[in-house]
């Protein structure tokens, strides 16, 4: 793939992307998406949320702190998204890590509209019924994501995509792209991100702003995404001065997403087409 | 005007903003009051807005993520500050994005007792059925202000104001701020501003500070709040090391509000009574 | 004491700490938990409380910006709590400044199960009828903590701690630490920590933390915490360059916690067990 026109797209189009996330890191997502080149707005009212999707280039749902007077506004947006062909974006935060998380994501997933669900892999595999460890927000350590398990986890991730007519992206030391036809595996990143709050849910929100920008091809916007959040990862971590851990780190990744270059992202990105 | 003794208030007063205000951006607008010398509380449970708006000595309402739960606290925040004489601002996030936020705007205005509505320039214009064209949460790009269309937007802001008997502020590249009888252009800020989330409802959470410090004149107590908003964004932009980008601007920027100097905010402000 | 092991126990228990918090700090107090070692999860649904609870290492209560419609979660997560001899915080945020928070907090605390209730002097004297004078969310100045008033204070701290069997921490210039036997003064901390919002939700959370790692001694966890707390705090603040002030701070104060050393803390915690 060609990944130069994806980041293009995002910047030239400024997709506007509608977000009913969490109140913990919603100001990260806010920022992911600006910074990339999109216009982010957050409500979550049912009044407005059906104009709001109509108007705007993609969707996303987080579970984050989830609760039930949320779930009217998230379905009506679902819906508006789907007969709109607006792309959309489930983050299913904490499923397996309690039934009502688990229950309410495979509710929102009933719908069967999503065009990306993109999660840890205990998330993902608490979604589909395979016996995810969720431990709290973060991936139980006995579910990481090795070289050696590739090929396995590959063909689940293809026929979770298969089952729900959807994108799966997993996120690890490896992240994992499938749809029900293709597979790509990226490696950008960096060990300090799962050490941060809010990494996940701002990839999440990038995918959504990539898709929004980049409707002609789906999975290739979303390899993209997955490609910029860890090479800018990379990269913010290797600018870190003296004593300057995850919190200077947030602040340089922020600045670099808003200002790699198309070069940049072409040559650093490491994605391996299956 | 002289403008340092509206800084020196704040500084010295210490004034207790109440604000009521939406849940991605409320941290950013603690920060700018607390370091521009005020004292932030947040809360909106209908029990007790009466007793804080009370106490404080400005209100700050703001849209940015309405849901009709929130409007009896509104509503009994704004009677209560109008009883007290105490100043509140109203910044209507993303009117003319919808329908929904356009009318609960209005509704808000038509309890008639705010001193100052602080918007860009299409929720301004969508607030008093002007045609405006918000998308999302910015202004449009054929709303935006220029030197040609001065004269012309000025007088529309006075009209507004003489209309809803508050203060107009309206920010942009060139920021206008209109009284039934005043009227002032501020040139401070820089372009990084719009680039991010938060800098519109820091600049309403900022005056909401000057005029809670200021009764004795709220027209110039947002001629300053304006300025010092804009100096503070000029200056931290200077200060900008290679690669930092809007990120690191909004950590300089809260520094240099909290550490602006008056002789540096009288220096730098740059304002046009008309 | 033997400080050492406390910090030690947190970096490799990762506990897991379930927040019922404000939104207005919520995502610092996620960072300094995931900073500090631990594992921070945030969620309010009664649907999902009790499970997250029984799951978790310890709970964390925050009534920063409290409404109605959380406390019937606050209170099934601090039966859970007690059900399962977690350890459970609850930070009284704005107690004193309104009737409502101050009643609210009493019936928190009427449940009889907080291992530790944190605030300022003025929120602990408003919890306990003890004449408080609370102005928004900040200690009144006529409350703060001095040298000479250290034995009364500590003899009315052990008090508190005595008839709500519990550990009572009181942050300030000089913070007091009680249970009904013991009692210690912690003089660690830095001046600019007031002038920040959510430097007392973070010393909260983290207290959280380390009683949920350290489940053997929950007053010198407590102390612990707070020595830790303002230790980062002196550092970050030496470590600040020209022109940063409070953000700047606050980014080095969380990159502090996270890279903190056991030697660094055992040589900087200045604690007076009485």
């Amino acid at each position: 793939m060609d990944i130069i026109p994806y980041l293009l797209n995002l910047r030239n189009n400024q997709p506007l992307v509608h977000s009913i996330t969490n109140y913990v890191t919603v100001g990260e997502c806010a920022d992911i998406i600006q910074s990339s080149g999109g216009s982010p707005i957050m409500a979550h009212a049912i009044e407005e949320v059906e104009e709001i999707v109509s108007k705007a280039d993609a969707l996303y749902i987080n579970i984050g702190t989830l609760s039930d007077d949320l779930l009217p506004s998230m379905f009506s947006a679902i819906r508006t998204a789907a007969q709109n062909h607006k792309p959309a974006v489930l983050d299913p935060v904490g499923a397996g890590a309690t039934l009502y998380r688990t229950e309410t994501a495979l509710k929102l997933l009933a719908q069967g509209e999503f065009t990306l669900v993109r999660g840890n892999i205990s998330e993902i595999r608490s979604l589909f019924g395979l016996h995810g460890r969720t431990r709290g927000i973060s991936a139980a350590a006995e579910d990481s994501i090795q070289e050696s398990d590739l090929d396995t986890l590959g063909e689940m991730a293809k026929d979770l995509a298969r089952d729900r007519n959807c994108i799966i992206g997993i996120s690890g030391p490896i992240d994992i792209i499938a749809s029900s036809e293709r597979l790509c595996f990226v490696r950008n990143g960096d060990p300090i991100m799962p050490r941060l709050t809010g990494t996940g849910c701002m990839l999440s929100a990038l995918s959504a702003a990539f898709l929004g920008a980049n409707q002609q091809d789906p999975f290739e916007a979303t390899v993209a995404a997955f490609c910029m959040m860890g090479l800018c990862g990379e990269m913010a971590f290797k600018e870190l001065q003296k004593g300057e851990g995850p919190a200077f780190w947030r602040i340089r990744f922020l600045d670099l997403i808003a200002r790699l270059s198309l070069e940049e992202l072409d040559r650093g990105a490491r994605y391996e087409m299956r």
